[in-house]
């Protein structure tokens, strides 16, 4: 019997690609201390979030459920008060579980209300929170409000503004000393007005450490959300400048992808955010300062594992890295997300277990498919908690990190959309409920079924760049029948009986004599 | 526009066949009374339920969602906190929403604990009932607890026992003066000891009565929920003699449905109660005792409608009548609900709208499809409130009675099951959540997809009984095929997002600029 990991640290990125990482082979960023905890564990190459935005995609993070059973399916749509998150499973945990930084949960008001709930109560402030208790919570790309402490640190080290985060941290001043915002991305070239000690980064990765420090020997669960190298993405000096344009990966697009356009990517790259990547200006001017960013993304945590290894916590703490979606920087004609190309659908994901169970896999690079739900299963199982296997939707990764032989795991990987709340579906004319489509990936194939508009298929094999869409090509009729029957399976194996475990069944199975009912006997 | 109806009569019998009915062409069968209400509205030939289970069945009318949706998919499965029900939503309506009866509604107190509320207080009571006021609650098949007047009432009129419901209202007495329970069939055809006027649905028909008297000349919406013709299958003199075997329906069972059985249908046939219903003794033994309760219920609606007559009530009441499921009484070799035949999906279905806006359809058999789920719409609709189209999943039959044109009706029903509390489950070696069906009907075919078991399919045209299954039937892959993706769309269409409406998702659509979010700008 394993004894439980004292420690969790889930660390998330946003919007971070998975093949921005040096130790995934980019040929010129570097990411020296991520490389690192990835030798000390396991990372894991095909992991995948189970939508591309945000919201859903975090609270599949949180819940260990997919969209379509949490139902959260977009940024700012709250998580109804039925739902539970990894906040509430740990409680029993005896740890605290503390959040420095973004969980993009929204409050179900309208639930709580309804169920005369006090939001401002303690268990009304734990649901809006996620379960989560917030050491600061900031959920970026805002004036972050009372929430953070972030404003405030800013204001004291000199940053005199009524909204600094807008003056200084997403600002710089341009060649003739005019302040310009990092909003319009041909400003990214330039140095943040922020100085690099004080930035997001840094003021996330010194509330990880005060929270670890105020913890002393107590155990605990801290979930370090950074909101980079999410938009705006402007960076501090010196990672502005980083690396030059010809350091990038090279754009993944092709003419033939805009002939014969499903029509739902037609709308989408008439999108704003799409018309601005299909600029080579904008790519060569973006995807340098995105890099900047990953650096110093990775320079803080290798402060904090530094410290950390000071602390003595690295022995005792369970760490799991990972981002929330990719970002398409103009690959496929796109900006932005949430469509379904590995670009966007990949992430990152290295998992350090310290226990000595672990020893066998340090070091790999496991191929298998990860998804996000997995996260909470996960966490618990490393914890010594039960995973309600009637609602938790996702699989424990621990016996692939102890390297046992492990039957049956997935071979597939879900993600869906919900585009009702984008200017792609007015453009087609759809009404809220059919903006939608459901995504099954497999190590050859990438399906995709949209509501209402023909299907998507992608060869993986003889196009991994993914330009060829045969969704209507007649030659792969079966290929795309076998993954509908796929997806049919998938979504009818949901789990919706929430309100009773398994177990329960099981107990109550075939015994309604025992319960005073004799129906059927002659 | 039209006005709102004042009052609501919502009429549900417990496991009554569609075709036991003197409107719906029984030869032997009278009910004249209901036959008559048909008359005064339409009756719908073509009425499904979305499960053939009295607890999923009934969570479905009460919602307006289906099983998969609202996740109560089995008897005695808590609704979740998170579920709306017809009473809350009715809340609003300034109208009392009562229940007489049966609901089946579990409440969620693990959910309603987690949340802190008091299941004692007025809404931890709301949430119980389901959001009914109880005039008298009383679920039937089970000695009535507190909840119930009945008890009391029995033993008021001499019924000496500490059940008397065990007793007297399902105990005869045989020919050598022995009181023996109607829990076995073979007893059935014995009067019950209890008297027709103190009988279960004799008093429920009170309860209503009575509330409708101290309603006054208030309006009101009532929930009439009668625990028959479900078993027991003990009727009160002179029902319980009123049908010879001679006088039932000829059971529709053929020897070709026992070759290469399904095998989920070959453990359910290996059940007891279908075991039971495989003999001839039994089908003759309970038929008759079964259209006696249709008959005896038929005789207080009769009472009911008389009453509300002489109330000058009818004017002003929309009336449904329908039921939970049917009973297979021996019909393809099963005893009990649950499969995917019409003899149980399809049920009686009757609608009153009292208004003048229906009176050119007065009379009229429709032979669309309605689903459970329209109850609420209808409902909703008929009482001048919205819907809450991002939650309910059914539609409003208003526009169907009113006799004008409806474009793109529905032109197949659902339903579900889940078998996992079922000794068919342990039959097969499933664990609880492999114990799933998920089936389409349309007018030509009956189509049912099993996790883990072959498909079904049935041509209704050219096998109206279905006898023949067509699920492996080489012959019929494209149609399997159409029915799978017609399945998939339908599945990839329920309603996940409940925390927001369709009038949020509008007003907020392509909006980040005014939320002071300005990605993507170049």
């Amino acid at each position: 019997m394993t004894n439980p990991v004292r420690n969790v640290l889930f660390i998330m990125a946003d919007q971070l690609r998975w093949d921005h990482l040096g130790c995934a082979g980019h040929p010129w960023l570097k990411t020296p201390h991520l490389d690192a905890l990835a030798r000390r564990g396991v990372r894991f190459a095909n992991a995948f979030v189970n939508s591309g935005v945000c919201g859903p995609s975090r609270m599949s993070y949180y819940t260990g459920r997919y969209p379509i059973s949490h139902g959260a399916t977009w940024n700012r749509v709250p998580l109804g008060v039925g739902e539970r998150t990894l906040g509430e499973y740990m409680r029993d945990s005896g740890r605290r579980l503390a959040l420095a930084g973004k969980t993009h949960v929204m409050p179900d008001d309208e639930g709580l209300r309804r169920l005369a709930l006090d939001g401002g109560s303690e268990l009304g402030r734990l649901l809006a929170a996620g379960g989560f208790e917030e050491v600061d919570r900031y959920d970026g790309h805002h004036e972050p409000g009372d929430e953070s402490g972030y404003p405030a640190f800013l204001r004291a080290h000199g940053y005199d503004s009524a909204d600094p985060w807008s003056d200084f941290v997403i600002s710089g001043v341009d060649g003739e000393g005019r302040v310009v915002s990092g909003w319009q991305m041909r400003n990214v070239h330039l140095p943040a007005r922020v100085r690099e000690a004080h930035s997001e980064t840094a003021f996330m990765t010194d509330q990880a450490m005060g929270f670890m420090r105020r913890m002393g020997d107590q155990p605990w669960v801290l979930h370090l959300s950074y909101v980079k190298p999410h938009w705006p993405y402007m960076a501090p000096a010196p990672y502005h400048a980083m690396y030059t344009a010809d350091q990038c990966l090279p754009v993944v697009r092709s003419a033939a992808e805009r002939e014969d356009e499903h029509p739902v990517l037609a709308a989408y790259r008439q999108s704003e955010e799409s018309l601005s990547f299909q600029r080579d200006d904008c790519i060569r001017t973006v995807r340098p300062a995105y890099q900047g960013l990953i650096s110093q993304l990775d320079a803080h945590l290798g402060r904090l594992f530094e410290f950390m290894d000071g602390q003595g916590l690295l022995e005792e703490t369970l760490i799991v890295f990972t981002a929330d979606h990719g970002d398409f920087l103009g690959d496929h004609w796109l900006g932005e997300k949430e469509l379904f190309y590995d670009t966007v659908q990949k992430v990152p994901f290295v998992v350090v277990d310290p226990r000595p169970e672990a020893d066998t896999t340090r070091g790999r690079v496991d191929e298998r498919f990860v998804e996000a739900v997995d996260v909470v299963p996960t966490l618990l199982d490393a914890l010594g908690l039960q995973v309600p296997s009637h609602r938790v939707e996702g699989r424990s990764l621990l016996p692939l990190l102890h390297g046992g032989p492990v039957d049956g795991w997935r071979e597939a990987v879900y993600s869906e959309l919900d585009y009702s709340f984008k200017a792609a579906r007015r453009l087609l004319g759809k009404p809220p409920q059919e903006a939608r489509a459901f995504s099954l990936r497999d190590a050859r194939w990438r399906y995709v079924h949209w509501l209402g508009a023909p299907e998507q298929l992608f060869d993986l094999q003889a196009d991994p760049q993914e330009f060829q869409d045969l969704g209507r090509d007649p030659g792969h009729a079966a290929v795309r029948e076998a993954m509908r029957r796929q997806l049919l399976d998938f979504l009818a194996r949901r789990k919706h009986r929430t309100t009773v475990s398994d177990a329960f069944v099981e107990s109550r199975t075939d015994n309604h004599k025992k319960a005073g009912v004799f129906f059927g006997q002659w």
